[in-house]
């Protein structure tokens, strides 16, 4: 099921998207697509089989805003350095292990919401990737398979990033990472058993109209699996966590001088197969 | 004032420490205390006023948990390498600018709750820090008196850290600040007008009954008022936000070999001169 939120930011109602595009109101059924989502079986039942029924009121899409899909994140959990492509055009060393940051929940908007350039900053830069969202309680995980079933499903997000505040400053990424805006997430929250493959997903970004990332989770260093299973060995994943997969090459900051950098006024798009599309402006703090 | 939150983890109630001792039920006046103190100055005076008359029911301390002074902190923002005499023992430059990184708020737990030492782990480590607790929006603040205007209170922390995760593991310091249990908070939150001069404050930390830490927040590097327009440039601080302001001299990892870090049965007490005493069991996970 492809499970959102929407109306005005801070005052969302859940909503499920058809296959045949009708947008469905489930405010009736759920309080919020947290809760219909991470661990509640019973309330995905509901909707299933309401929504199996036609039993669902719909909703008019039309100027209709999408928030986040989800309402309640418990913390973002980033990786670096993660695609073999992006290793390449970088000229970075493949990591031994995944690189873990972290992302504040306060960073999250909508998938269409405008995007910040922070005050002072020259080199705002773009991210397309994959968004595994948790649903179970994760510690310690030992197998594939328990890292699967603690996934409850897939988003799109843009993990938007501040090259001299990440990489100039002399501290840690986070510094670089946490800026107002700067993680667009959906529009949807894809429920796991839609995603025959998270390893074989295509994702292109575009800004201003041009191809700048195109690539696919195919090409992961960490696949999500061995992800979920690292990050539960040094946190403990609780349901509504969010872990940024990484993304792949064609980010400013690996580009030929003048890098590219996002300016107040640029528009970026970007798709993952399957997760949608996301359509950010770029405006100053 | 002393605002605290006390009864079994997940179901505190709101609370004030009197000067006399006496502990006082806040439930009927506030839902919980981070309503109370952040951006609320209506509640604040409610229980001002309600102290004075007198009125406010007593609670036998007896046996009672004290929990987390905030049941709903919105992100952590870690400083490193904060204090000069750490700098010296630890043999670092001075930093130019903050280093920071971000902690979880699924880290928290209440100032006497248990520390586990994560699986795997050899080097858990401990760190006395002065918390700083946000009481209003900043964005960009330019001067001393904005940035302490924003602070709403001060509470005593301990920023438990695993130094190969953190250091030896080929990524950001946070892959070894998030583990479970890693930030006990409180006993209380003071709020900001009972903190004459937030820079001179004695803190002491005490492993299995020895002095190991033994500063003054007069050694920060880099002072609170700094510290709040620093990370309002990089981040927006929200009410319920909180940054821990670094540690002084004395962690396991600065020590000489072979380093005292944490092993099941070990006790941690730890106080910040006005702000409390905390004391950790110290468990496998």
């Amino acid at each position: 099921m492809r499970l959102l939120r929407v109306g005005p930011a801070g005052a969302e109602r859940p909503a499920l998207l058809e296959e045949d595009g009708t947008l469905r109101d489930l405010s009736a059924l759920v309080r919020d697509v947290d809760g219909a989502l991470i661990g509640d079986e019973a309330a995905l039942s509901r909707i299933r089989a309401a929504a199996g029924a036609r039993i669902l009121p719909a909703l008019d899409p039309h100027g209709l805003r999408i928030g986040p899909p989800l309402g309640r994140i418990g913390k973002i959990v980033g990786i670096g350095v993660n695609y073999r492509d992006f290793v390449a055009t970088a000229r970075m060393a493949t990591p031994a292990e995944p690189v873990l940051f972290l992302k504040a929940p306060d960073t999250v908007v909508g998938p269409d919401d405008t995007v910040l350039v922070p005050r002072g900053s020259e080199k705002t830069d773009w991210e397309i990737e994959l968004a595994v969202v948790i649903g179970r309680t994760a510690r310690s995980l030992r197998t594939d398979d328990e890292a699967m079933a603690a996934v409850a499903g897939y988003a799109l997000v843009n993990d938007v990033s501040e090259r001299e505040f990440q990489n100039e400053r002399g501290g840690q990424w986070d510094k670089g990472k946490n800026c107002e805006t700067f993680n667009p997430l959906g529009p949807w929250l894809v429920t796991a058993d839609e995603i025959r493959d998270p390893q074989d997903l295509r994702m292109r970004l575009w800004v201003n109209g041009a191809l700048m990332q195109d690539s696919s989770t195919a090409e992961q260093i960490f696949p999500v699996a061995f992800l979920v299973r690292y990050v539960s060995r040094f946190m403990t994943l609780y349901p509504g966590d969010v872990i940024n997969t990484g993304t792949p090459a064609g980010v400013a900051v690996s580009r030929p001088a003048p890098k590219p950098y996002l300016r107040a006024g640029d528009v970026m798009e970007l798709e993952i197969e399957g997760l949608g599309r996301q359509r950010q402006q770029v405006k100053d703090a």
